[in-house]
Protein backbone atom coordinates (compact mmCIF):
# COMPACT_ATOMS: atom_id res chain seq x y z
CA UNK A 1 0.00 0.00 0.00
CA UNK A 2 1.13 3.50 -0.90
CA UNK A 3 3.39 5.36 2.17
CA UNK A 4 3.47 9.30 2.55
CA UNK A 5 6.77 9.60 5.26
CA UNK A 6 6.68 12.47 7.57
CA UNK A 7 10.16 13.20 9.20
CA UNK A 8 10.11 15.37 12.09
CA UNK A 9 13.29 16.67 13.75
CA UNK A 10 14.12 19.21 16.73
CA UNK A 11 15.12 22.16 15.84
CA UNK A 12 18.74 22.54 15.36
CA UNK A 13 18.76 24.84 17.88
CA UNK A 14 17.30 22.94 20.20
CA UNK A 15 19.26 20.47 22.76
CA UNK A 16 19.43 16.95 21.77
CA UNK A 17 20.34 14.46 25.32
CA UNK A 18 19.32 11.94 23.48
CA UNK A 19 21.01 11.96 20.61
CA UNK A 20 24.00 13.41 22.97
CA UNK A 21 23.55 9.90 24.54
CA UNK A 22 23.49 7.73 21.66
CA UNK A 23 26.81 9.40 20.45
CA UNK A 24 28.14 9.21 23.52
CA UNK A 25 27.81 5.20 23.46
CA UNK A 26 28.54 4.67 19.74
CA UNK A 27 32.81 3.97 20.55
CA UNK A 28 31.28 1.52 23.23
CA UNK A 29 30.28 -0.68 19.91
CA UNK A 30 33.46 0.34 18.00
CA UNK A 31 31.92 3.21 15.76
CA UNK A 32 33.52 6.61 15.85
CA UNK A 33 32.73 7.58 12.62
CA UNK A 34 30.58 10.35 13.63
CA UNK A 35 30.83 13.94 14.87
CA UNK A 36 27.36 13.84 16.62
CA UNK A 37 23.91 12.02 16.68
CA UNK A 38 20.68 13.58 16.64
CA UNK A 39 17.12 11.45 17.07
CA UNK A 40 13.42 12.97 15.30
CA UNK A 41 10.48 10.66 14.57
CA UNK A 42 9.56 9.20 11.39
CA UNK A 43 5.94 8.30 10.44
CA UNK A 44 4.47 6.49 7.49
CA UNK A 45 0.46 7.51 6.75
CA UNK A 46 -1.48 4.87 4.55
CA UNK A 47 -2.80 5.81 1.05
CA UNK A 48 -5.77 3.23 -0.50
CA UNK A 49 -4.83 3.66 -3.73
CA UNK A 50 -3.01 6.27 -5.68
CA UNK A 51 -1.14 9.10 -4.32
CA UNK A 52 -1.96 12.53 -5.32
CA UNK A 53 -0.83 16.32 -4.31
CA UNK A 54 -3.81 16.53 -2.29
CA UNK A 55 -2.67 13.75 -0.01
CA UNK A 56 0.89 15.07 0.30
CA UNK A 57 -0.40 18.54 1.32
CA UNK A 58 -2.59 16.76 4.00
CA UNK A 59 0.28 14.29 4.90
CA UNK A 60 2.28 18.12 5.30
CA UNK A 61 -0.96 19.72 7.43
CA UNK A 62 -0.53 17.00 9.47
CA UNK A 63 3.08 16.54 10.10
CA UNK A 64 3.07 20.89 10.93
CA UNK A 65 -0.26 20.72 12.57
CA UNK A 66 -0.27 17.26 14.93
CA UNK A 67 2.74 15.13 14.38
CA UNK A 68 4.90 17.82 15.57
CA UNK A 69 5.54 20.65 18.20
CA UNK A 70 6.35 23.68 16.16
CA UNK A 71 7.73 25.15 19.01
CA UNK A 72 10.73 22.91 19.06
CA UNK A 73 10.14 20.72 16.00
CA UNK A 74 10.62 21.45 12.46
CA UNK A 75 9.14 19.04 9.29
CA UNK A 76 11.78 18.25 7.62
CA UNK A 77 10.87 16.03 4.90
CA UNK A 78 7.09 14.78 3.41
CA UNK A 79 7.76 12.30 0.40
CA UNK A 80 6.00 9.25 -0.60
CA UNK A 81 7.88 5.95 0.72
CA UNK A 82 10.27 4.54 -2.02
CA UNK A 83 9.08 1.08 -1.47
CA UNK A 84 5.57 -0.53 -1.32
CA UNK A 85 7.31 -3.72 -0.19
CA UNK A 86 5.72 -3.39 3.36
CA UNK A 87 2.40 -4.69 3.09
CA UNK A 88 0.31 -3.54 6.26
CA UNK A 89 -2.80 -1.71 7.64
CA UNK B 1 27.97 19.19 7.68
CA UNK B 2 26.91 15.83 5.73
CA UNK B 3 24.67 13.84 7.90
CA UNK B 4 23.68 10.04 7.01
CA UNK B 5 20.11 9.18 8.32
CA UNK B 6 18.81 6.04 9.59
CA UNK B 7 15.46 4.92 9.82
CA UNK B 8 13.89 2.42 11.98
CA UNK B 9 10.09 1.24 12.34
CA UNK B 10 8.39 -1.55 13.73
CA UNK B 11 8.34 -4.83 12.71
CA UNK B 12 4.96 -4.77 10.22
CA UNK B 13 3.09 -7.40 12.38
CA UNK B 14 3.99 -5.54 15.83
CA UNK B 15 0.63 -3.59 16.68
CA UNK B 16 1.68 0.29 16.75
CA UNK B 17 -0.69 1.69 19.57
CA UNK B 18 0.65 5.08 18.99
CA UNK B 19 0.32 4.92 15.27
CA UNK B 20 -3.03 3.98 15.67
CA UNK B 21 -3.99 6.86 18.27
CA UNK B 22 -2.49 9.80 16.01
CA UNK B 23 -4.44 7.68 13.02
CA UNK B 24 -7.88 8.39 15.20
CA UNK B 25 -6.52 12.24 15.90
CA UNK B 26 -6.56 13.04 12.10
CA UNK B 27 -10.10 13.49 11.17
CA UNK B 28 -10.51 15.83 14.53
CA UNK B 29 -8.05 18.25 12.70
CA UNK B 30 -10.02 17.32 9.43
CA UNK B 31 -7.84 15.10 7.93
CA UNK B 32 -9.33 11.48 6.36
CA UNK B 33 -7.26 10.88 3.73
CA UNK B 34 -5.23 8.10 5.57
CA UNK B 35 -5.88 4.37 6.25
CA UNK B 36 -3.25 4.23 8.91
CA UNK B 37 -0.32 5.36 10.67
CA UNK B 38 2.54 3.81 11.98
CA UNK B 39 5.09 5.76 13.69
CA UNK B 40 9.33 5.56 14.12
CA UNK B 41 12.20 7.24 14.75
CA UNK B 42 14.99 9.00 12.34
CA UNK B 43 18.27 9.49 13.08
CA UNK B 44 20.94 12.02 12.00
CA UNK B 45 24.85 10.95 12.55
CA UNK B 46 26.95 13.72 11.27
CA UNK B 47 29.82 13.37 9.35
CA UNK B 48 33.00 15.87 9.76
CA UNK B 49 34.46 16.01 5.82
CA UNK B 50 32.86 13.64 3.26
CA UNK B 51 30.41 10.65 3.59
CA UNK B 52 32.01 7.00 1.93
CA UNK B 53 31.02 4.03 1.93
CA UNK B 54 32.48 3.10 5.39
CA UNK B 55 30.32 5.73 7.24
CA UNK B 56 27.42 4.19 5.03
CA UNK B 57 28.50 0.55 6.39
CA UNK B 58 29.01 1.97 10.21
CA UNK B 59 25.73 4.15 10.13
CA UNK B 60 24.01 0.56 9.58
CA UNK B 61 25.64 -1.22 11.75
CA UNK B 62 24.79 1.50 14.15
CA UNK B 63 21.00 0.75 13.47
CA UNK B 64 21.27 -2.33 13.91
CA UNK B 65 23.18 -2.69 16.98
CA UNK B 66 22.54 0.51 18.93
CA UNK B 67 19.76 2.66 17.23
CA UNK B 68 16.96 -0.32 17.36
CA UNK B 69 15.61 -3.10 18.88
CA UNK B 70 15.81 -6.16 15.98
CA UNK B 71 13.33 -7.99 18.37
CA UNK B 72 10.17 -5.84 17.37
CA UNK B 73 11.85 -3.27 14.64
CA UNK B 74 13.28 -2.96 11.68
CA UNK B 75 16.36 -0.56 10.45
CA UNK B 76 14.35 0.47 7.13
CA UNK B 77 16.86 2.82 5.49
CA UNK B 78 20.39 4.18 5.52
CA UNK B 79 20.95 7.15 3.43
CA UNK B 80 22.87 10.73 2.86
CA UNK B 81 20.81 13.45 4.21
CA UNK B 82 19.78 15.09 0.85
CA UNK B 83 20.52 18.75 2.22
CA UNK B 84 23.32 19.89 4.00
CA UNK B 85 21.12 22.85 4.97
CA UNK B 86 21.62 22.05 8.16
CA UNK B 87 24.55 23.04 9.86
CA UNK B 88 24.87 21.82 13.63
CA UNK B 89 27.12 19.86 15.85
Amino acid sequence: MPRIVVDVMLKPEILDPQGKAIAHQLPGIGISDFSAVRQGKRFELFVDGEVTEAHLQAARRAGEELLSNPVIEDVVNVSVADDDAVEQA
